[in-house]
């Protein structure tokens, strides 16, 4: 486990360098320490104090915290900034079908603000009878799209053995909620260079999101954002999911990682995506990724939740327009307390 | 149960009346009828059809549903108008404390906007050993810091005994979470003609919030508002509850009962209260709920998810003006579309 | 809230008796005491010592508690002991329906070894249009049947202003699961002396089970018995609930109140009530309440979780001889141990 | 998706055949047949009649199903029998953590009539600071153990890459609750003939389940059984997961896959796992799977829910007993229904 010391000072924090370093990772920031993989015992034979007295948490994650980095993590990628005061729109269909419609869905995304293509190429389908998707080249599709209106790519990768060849389509890789606990993946996506998007599993709690994020962390990829799609609860009669947008303000306070909404996987149906897209901006998150389709009767996965061209272009419009607003008023207030 | 039939003609809807009338209630709007208190087999008495013909849904509620009644209810109080195009805020104490407390906590909501005074008087604790409550006495500064400030006062009842005490004082009845589904007091509630806010259970779906309600309608009280206060997930380390804000565009859909966002007990901790309502509000909710204190460290109860007035204030300025926002965007849009 | 503190000698017993005694309950077993209704405050006054050294534990319940209680509650009716090493059976219909109906299945309630009979007679039913239950007829006609076979009665009440009335006819009341927090119904029946069976509500947490048996105990009533009968999960599509059998061994470390299973309303569907009732009788309940029905298509409530008089019969003797086998391994354990 | 049909004669299923062969996966079972991945309207195609007349059903799965394959899976290991009418014990540490350890264990595993040793050497840990497993040293210490007294191997498989060197040490892959719906791992050991133990996911439905067999059946591989471990829900205070006792009647009804109970798992505290084996016991499963430790406190991973060797041997005593006394009982009533 990794254990939190209560702040100290430099002759403590040389001391525990000099007795774990070489041993144990050590995360220092001003006058607080972690070290990770010991136990109490451990911190025992150090001899400072009591552990009980010097220890102040057992936290899910170290390096995701905002104790150890109160900055903002914000993402350059060659066509967005994603995190800090930016707002990132991210809009494609459920799966890339062909190239010409994925273009075409490229050109709609662009319209309305988006600056990052998303689409499936590989799909976690519950059922081993239901489309899995086009493979490789749908990622080429995809690629070859986005590039012709300047966008990114963000496109799930499904196992470790895939990471290598979805590295070359993609500027950005999504972990899937079914996959949020794979750590055999989220090991190998962590140790390339490439932005992941973590989805939260559909019973992951706010500590397990964490947790995963430092599996990412631990291979050296600090590039991670955390996108919200609803979790599972006792009602899912009238929506897919059940969206929980406190994760936007909890997890703002607990980590650095800018945090993304998917209200299409929460909503499940069209006509519910754009209020939760909505939600999720006002409570402030850093951005939203929808699912677009010009013919949802006959996507080939996901259909009932994809918004049409129109529908997206209002949405986009509206959530837009509610960022700015936040994002001015609380300007007027920063300066106001100067 | 109740039956809604596929839309039919005037000859059918003839013979069901003829059928049913005097035995059993039917509702009729354009060409849909529901009859209620009947079973399958009392539709094939009538021999219109087999009865898996003509059924079309076996709903959770009539008198609630859109369905039989399109137009958005809208509720007026000597101060308020609830529902519809109008944006509500209530605000006050989680309980009434003293008269001199809860004149102070009236005048703080009231300069933000509130118009509705909420304080509790008698308090569902679930401990025995908890406060709970300064009784009568309570309603009685909570009327008189009302009446102060030109407010209408929203408290809780609790059982079906107090139901004319509490008349005596309030102008909307408060039924709480954990009462949901006290039907003896859904029942006497709907005898009156006060304005009733239902609070959903911590477990309730969308249908058993649309049957109790269709409980308090059916004693002829169609002054109905439904509150979301966040449900029971998996997940409860860092939110008290997970305020579910799909509630807002799923019942909008299948009610015309406005829907309010309480915000408080969903986050369980100040600083998520402000992210939650402006969700809430975001997603369309026709109202707010919040809890404040002047002094929340020494509140009687529920301290730690009360906004300071200042934090109130920054979060009701906010509420307004995405709420104004997005009505001024649907105007044109409405506008656009002649 | 209720404070328990770390064991302590009598001179300190003997100083917080002093101290509190008159103004709050104190409750006393060997060298641990409670002190119900005082914040860390008031423990600072008696200036033992920092209350947090002095405080063991902020309980749900200090009557229901083993630590204050360590002998299991036994609770005596006229036919039935339930709770300590005693296992009890109870059966019979959702609704009582009719004196004839009521009669037939409380014979074969008795004929498989139920000596308490069940029927509801006010029915707390979702949605207003269902069968409300036949009221004061009904008790009578469950009474009548009781008495001819020899039987204790066991039905719901469900507002505290129809305690009196319940009491005369019923040796146990039911606090059905959408009441458990009723707080007003809780005290009614705290302040009677008749056994009370309370159920869990649909996500009551094991601390909100025990708290609400804390509100019927502080009236006096201490006969209160638990009953299992599923919680509120992400899955019910195959069950009605989700059934906690964990529930029997936790509340047995947590409390001397008897646990009871309702395997009926966990399963919902009969084909699947036995293996549930095996289940909770394995983990050690104290006994079974379990719906019947001879007609169950036709039942006025609930028919498809009723099992038939056989399969009743077959439960009831496997269910009874997984407990003799599991008493009988016990003993020989225990003789072993001398 | 996959579409069973309503019954039907020879000469429809030769017609269906004709029509799909070749481009679908037919499955057929006396005058029932499911066609896979094909769409209703493919149906019409056939014209054989409206495909809403003769569409039966839209399942989880079809390799799995009962209604495919009536009979019992029975799964034969070199020194164990699964499923059927047989009761398997598993039991082990929760980690390799020795040669000598697993050793010492598997002696007190087959003591009591273990003839599984389960064992972990790849541990799929919530956080990466937690101890991940001794690697491939484990399953040779794990291999060598179990061949000294006579018993097969259980280890956890994490990555489809590491499939092949597992094989070479295990008979029976454990597949973990948090890559259940790791399709990629799911299809790698699909594709080998090594047995299969499948654990639910924390928030998996009944129907995930068996979709999630049906992706290992799909890869050829039947020798399936399906682990019960706990799932989340609101309630984790005293138990570490909520034990769905009632998936084992669901799941014989529904599928012909053995069902295993992981009482450890779900209960999480040592005073539990006895009272939650017995129940899953009682309710029908075809075996147990229990971690075993001699010196809990000092285990590497889970020691708050290991056996003692004393506790465990009492639990294999009674789960025993109970087994045979429904065995016996149900003997019984099959002869007597001669």
């Amino acid at each position: 486990m990794i254990i939190v010391l209560k702040p100290t000072d430099n002759t403590t924090i040389a001391e525990l360098k000099n007795h774990f370093e070489g041993t144990h990772d050590i995360f220092v920031h001003h006058n607080r320490v972690a070290v990770q993989g010991i136990t109490r015992d451990d911190l025992n034979d150090v001899e400072l104090a009591a552990a009980d007295e010097i220890i102040e948490d057992v936290p899910a994650a170290v390096q995701g915290s905002r104790q150890f980095h109160p900055e903002d993590t914000v993402i350059r990628t060659a066509h967005s900034v994603i995190g800090g005061d930016h707002f990132t729109l991210m809009a494609g269909p459920c799966s890339v079908e062909s190239l010409e419609h994925v273009t075409k869905m490229a050109a709609v995304a662009k319209a309305s603000g988006a600056t990052i293509l998303r689409g499936g190429a590989f799909k976690p389908r519950t059922s081993p009878y239901s489309f899995q998707g086009l493979g490789e080249d749908g990622l080429k599709y995809l690629r070859q799209a986005a590039d012709k209106y300047g966008m990114d790519v963000l496109t799930e990768v499904m196992d470790d053995e895939h990471v290598k060849m979805v590295a070359k389509y993609t500027d950005i890789f999504q972990i899937g909620a079914r996959n949020m606990q794979n750590f055999s993946l989220l090991k190998a996506v962590g140790k390339t260079n490439i932005p992941v998007m973590l989805k939260r599993g559909m019973s992951a709690t706010i500590d397990d999101v964490l947790n995963a994020t430092e599996y990412i962390a631990a291979g050296g990829n600090h590039n991670i954002m955390i996108a919200e799609r609803g979790i599972r609860t006792f009602d899912n009669k009238y929506t897919r999911n059940t969206m929980d947008v406190s994760i936007v303000p909890v997890m703002q306070k607990l980590t650095h990682y800018p945090v993304i909404i998917d209200p299409s996987h929460a909503a499940g149906h069209t006509e519910f995506v754009t209020p939760l897209a909505l939600a999720g901006t006002a409570a402030g998150a850093s951005g939203l990724v929808v699912e677009i389709h010009d013919d949802p009767k006959h996507a080939f996965s996901d259909g009932p939740q994809a918004l049409k061209p129109n529908e997206y272009a209002d949405m986009a419009e509206k959530a837009l327009a509610i960022r700015e607003l936040l994002t001015g008023m609380k300007t007027e207030q920063a300066e106001a307390g100067r």
